[in-house]
């Protein structure tokens, strides 16, 4: 991260939108249109943005993906379906490693466990959230929005197939309700082989010059037959080139642009040093775990994917906190904003206190984080079989409470995506579940030592590792019927169960419970509250001309393929095909597919295979459409570069750049390397003559 | 760490040395008899200062001793000896797990790489180190100190027997040379079962109460024979209870209490949390490793054991770094101390200047720091084969250079350690040798970048995985001759060696070479010769009052048997045998072994096991002898508190607490537990009258 990323920190609360570059994931509907006139000479419609919009979906896992044919194919990375991949492999048919192409459509493979959402209104409902909580105060406040929450949803979601979301933006400025259609019959279309995808690995991870084929195509079904879909992207024309405008329509996960000092200490000093140290001994153990044997490195490798690169992001954010000038422009933007605040008797009566409220809150985090993260939050009990345990204890104890009263992850709007999870036929692998649960129980024995009255119930005399063996081997919660039968029956058939892994849910809830009702009460209260206080003073000092912090919902950016200067060397925005061959060594991870090798010769290694661009973007954008002034499909995102990862805290326009495959790789690799013509008809389909 | 800590560290700036409480590793000659015997009303005369040096012995890899009796026998920690235990342990016969007793000298075992320095000598060479320096600006002074210091060393040295150190005391304030006995024939005697040495495992270190009995006896052997000691410590009349006063005669490793503020940062923000992480991941790999078969577990347990050792106390020193009032304490006293240097005209012109440069040099560390350690650090390069090649591969370079042009590693006075080491029979697992350069050739890449040229060369086209295992199996230099005709042979010989590990060696040496020369020109001489100004800075406004940073060499602490509190509630100073037994879940780490279990009945509970003093120590101090009033053995240090790893940085009388073994419990165990007669025999002669 370099100065310029101070710069722009301060620049956010100082300057006038014209300074801020390309910066900016946009609301669809406060996209700044005027401006981006202003700087670019062209600006979307409003037929434009609800195209792009509705051919825009989000994987409710956590990526973003685009609608690219009538007939539901959704194009997304291979990284986002990584997992369904990974669930529909065998040691004996690994398509992980192999890749996955439907011939036909009876080939088509159903995810277990992939939702999607396709964004199909917005309305504002800032005013009812606030009548509702007017006067109240902190916990009190934060009970109240949760339950109006869950009950404007309610009203909303007339079905399983609608899924109803409010969502905070502006740090409770404004309360928006994203209606969505859901999706959860969704198949698996195509994935080239992860040597491909993921070439170069994790030391190419966030790099570039890059050549990563990191897409999959799902197809979206309704009532069994694949869904007929009103807006889908076209194919791009012509491909993008250097100095292009492009748009990247997606669902950024989230970002902290706007935490306090106080918060942004907290995350420096002690959040992310004990997720980085615990992330970075996961990495170590799934590392020496995949050398058991090729069926443990199969199950793993995309729970070692995800530690990697949650670490690299991790690691890219605690250094750009740590890089001085920028950490300067943050002090700086919040002393501007506070001295704003303090010379207006009026604003300071209101706000002037809401710094130093977040800041004890964070106080308080410190000292009930290791509970709060190891008990509650899980971590001291890692595995899907605990996760199922939890979810089939707390069900039984939420569902029958009202709505308002439920935990918000129980509220009826969620509950499709709780039973979807719930009832996942996903294969549940032993070895690897006593692997991560020993884990858990081991830091949580670490972080809270071996004389905590909270340890010492849930070990007993046992070890972590003979006490997980003993969890999973005998708990039955693979068999999804019992499942179901533990769901149907409610808190009467938990109670009666005497699965192992039931029992210490149950067990370890009460402790749970009361943790999180600290957190919720004392620190979660707290700073939605006086977030809310400073998004009012920030809005009244600059207007709504900001965009808001991420969110995991659908954002616009806009920028330009446009590469940067790294040690005062330029790095162009385009590689080519050819660079792949040029960079292979036939070792792992640089090594290409044996259906790469023999393609060669067919392939014109001139086409455009990976790209950047000045969008601003974040985890979570993976999978979004690269979208051009025509409102096609042009490119696929599925990273950003090493000087994105500070991101998360404030936008770099001189280095921080998005990583894309280009739109021309994606169909000349479908064309003469897989041969998959059903896709490349879809996505290209003849030209009327031919027809 | 809490806050009487930034207080400690403020007052060792600005108060008197009364308010130091038992703060100190003094040296030998400078110990502050007049304020011991202030605040205790004792303080040990010269003869007893002789006396308890001279029993006072250094493991040269990195602990410390005591002699026991006068045919040599010495005490240290079970951990010290670890490594010596692990290599005399086979397959067949795990005496790390099972224990070791000679019952007869005959049985008495060689390790193969210890060596034993007892001090015999200090003298002053400030003047003539000094003399050799005046008016030499940074590298030409850094370079001339280390030749001198070489040639009083050479000097000094008048055969293998003797080890003669410069030690470089107050950052360069004082240069005393330190004139050592030298053993490098050391047998064990005696060492328990792991699963007693280090009960509680690593959940359990650094902390207490604590049950261990953390301890091996060794011997010192003179041509061939046990030797014969002229100073030995007596054991204990009577065991230490609560108040009672205690010394620890040992070695402190180190400490960086006179870091500047720039110097910490560079420790907080950069330097730490990379060897955390790569701890935390080598922890990890370590883990999973142990489960691939009990031999897997039986060879790495000493190296598991020490990267979770260093990586509690790296987390203790971060995290005092990261407790506010701490690090403001030691911001305020170095404002102090340049405060009253830029009062004063004089100081200001020498000194001035020293903290600005100091921090200069920390940001060029920044730029190198990855290659310095990698590279040069050798990191990138895990397992004693490649370390065996470096060294031959080096040693051709170095030794035909005359003394002063020499790597200070290759110095007279170095060589018998070098090759003790070199030659050393102790066995080389390929498995582990496999999985230790696998690890390291990976993160150099990652660190590096996977198209930095130097990274490119070393790997070509092949993956760390097989590189190492190309290399590990293809070398030969597990062969103890081939070894010892290399360094007979000198450069000629390792040049024409083709042993792929000797290769790699010479590969990289000239990178190795080129960054080790831009640190010690650009870092290591300005901060040395900075240090000196500040160190003559603090000098001048303090006196001699204070005691010097930790190096390595023997100094004394006074302390008493005390407890603290922790969390409000008192932790009492001394656990008893009884204790172990109601821990003991019968699962490791807290798993007593069979010799326990069986003895219980013979055992007296009451007996003192573990104990705390307010001594001041730090890593090194592991096996010092806790010495009583009259100069006797009185426990075994093995430990320090969770609240003594911040004592790198500072000394918190409140809770900063070292843990050693009681002298009874020594005894007690050795009488009824091991029935090991002869050593009983050697510690506590029978009374004249029964001889």
């Amino acid at each position: 991260m370099n100065r310029a990323a101070g710069l722009t920190a301060l620049c956010f609360v100082l300057a006038t939108p014209a300074a801020r570059a390309d910066e900016g994931m946009w609301t669809y509907n406060n996209f700044p249109k005027a401006e981006m006139q202003k700087r670019h000479g062209f600006a979307p419609d409003d037929k434009w943005l609800d195209h792009v919009r509705l051919s825009s979906v989000r994987l409710a896992g956590g990526c973003s993906g685009s609608i690219v044919s009538e007939s539901g194919l959704l194009m997304t990375n291979h990284h986002c379906a990584h997992k369904c991949i990974e669930q529909l492999s065998t040691a004996e048919k690994d398509i992980i490693k192999g890749g996955f192409y439907a011939r036909t459509a009876a080939d088509e493979a159903k995810c277990p466990e992939v939702e999607i959402n396709q964004l199909v209104e917005i309305s504002d409902v800032t005013e009812r959230i606030g009548k509702a909580t007017r006067g109240l105060a902190d916990q009190a406040y934060n009970a109240m929005v949760k339950a109006e929450m869950s009950r404007i949803e309610k009203e909303c979601s007339s079905s399983d197939r609608v899924r109803c979301d409010v969502v905070t933006l502006y740090h409770g400025g404004i309360y928006n309700l994203y209606k969505y259609k859901r999706y959860q019959d969704v198949r698996l279309v195509f994935a080239p082989e992860f040597a491909i995808a993921f070439f170069g690995g994790d030391p190419d991870n966030f790099n570039f010059p890059r050549y990563d084929l990191d897409v999959s195509f799902l197809r979206l079904y309704e009532d069994g037959k694949p869904a007929r879909m009103e807006h889908y992207l076209k194919w791009a024309q012509t491909g993008l080139k250097e100095g292009d405008l492009a748009f990247v329509s997606g669902h950024p996960g989230g970002t902290e642009r706007q935490l306090t000092i106080a918060q942004l200490e907290y995350q420096r000093d002690v959040a992310m040093p004990d997720r980085l140290l615990r992330m970075a001994e996961t990495r170590g153990v799934l590392t020496e775990f995949q050398r058991r044997s090729p069926e443990a490195k199969r199950i793993s490798t995309d729970d070692l994917f995800a530690v990697e690169n949650g670490f690299k992001v991790m690691r890219g954010r605690f250094e750009a906190l740590h890089e001085r000038s920028f950490f300067a422009g943050k002090v700086a933007g919040e002393k501007a904003l506070r001295t704003t605040v303090a010379k207006d008797p009026k604003m300071k009566k209101l706000y002037a206190g809401a710094w130093d409220a977040i800041a004890r809150a964070q106080d308080e985090a410190k000292k009930i984080r290791k509970p709060l993260s190891y008990i509650e939050g899980g971590i001291g009990f890692g595995g899907d079989l605990f996760r199922i345990a939890r979810t089939l204890v707390r069900a039984g104890d939420e569902l029958p409470k009202p709505l308002e009263k439920r935990f918000r992850e129980f509220s009826d709007s969620r509950l499709p995506a709780v039973k979807q999870h719930l009832f996942s036929a996903a294969p549940i692998y032993e070895e690897l579940e006593i692997l991560k649960l020993t884990f858990g129980l081991g830091k949580l024995r670490e972080q809270l030592g071996a004389d905590d009255p909270f340890v010492k119930r849930v070990l007993g005399k046992e070890s972590p590792d003979d006490l997980a063996a003993r969890l999973v081997r005998g708990s039955k919660l693979k068999d999804l019927a019992l499942r179901k039968r533990l769901w149907d029956g409610g808190k009467a058939a938990v109670d009666a169960s005497d699965d192992p892994m039931i029992l210490l849910a149950k067990q370890i809830d009460p402790d749970a419970r009361a943790v999180r009702k600290k957190y919720e009460d004392e620190i979660e209260a707290v700073v939605k509250k006086n977030d809310e206080l400073i998004a009012k003073a920030r809005f009244a000092a600059q207007g709504t001309s900001a965009y808001p912090d991420a969110t995991f919902t659908l954002r616009l950016s806009y920028g330009v393929v446009k590469g940067w200067e790294e040690n005062g060397k330029p790095v162009k925005p385009i590689t080519d095909l050819g660079g792949a061959f040029e960079r292979a060594t036939g070792r792992p991870p640089f090594e290409l597919p044996e259906t790469w090798l023999k393609a060669r010769p067919r392939l014109d290694l001139a086409t455009s295979f990976d790209l950047v661009t000045t969008n601003d973007i974040i985890g979570g954008n993976s999978g979004s459409p690269l979208v051009n002034r025509a409102g096609e499909a042009a490119g696929l995102v599925f990273d950003g570069n090493i000087h994105s990862l500070g991101g998360n805290f404030g936008y770099d326009p001189a280095q921080n750049r998005c990583v894309a495959v280009h739109s021309d790789a994606l169909l000349h690799s479908l064309e003469k390397i897989y041969n998959a013509d059903r896709i490349v008809k879809e996505l290209r389909p003849p030209p009327p003559a031919a027809k």
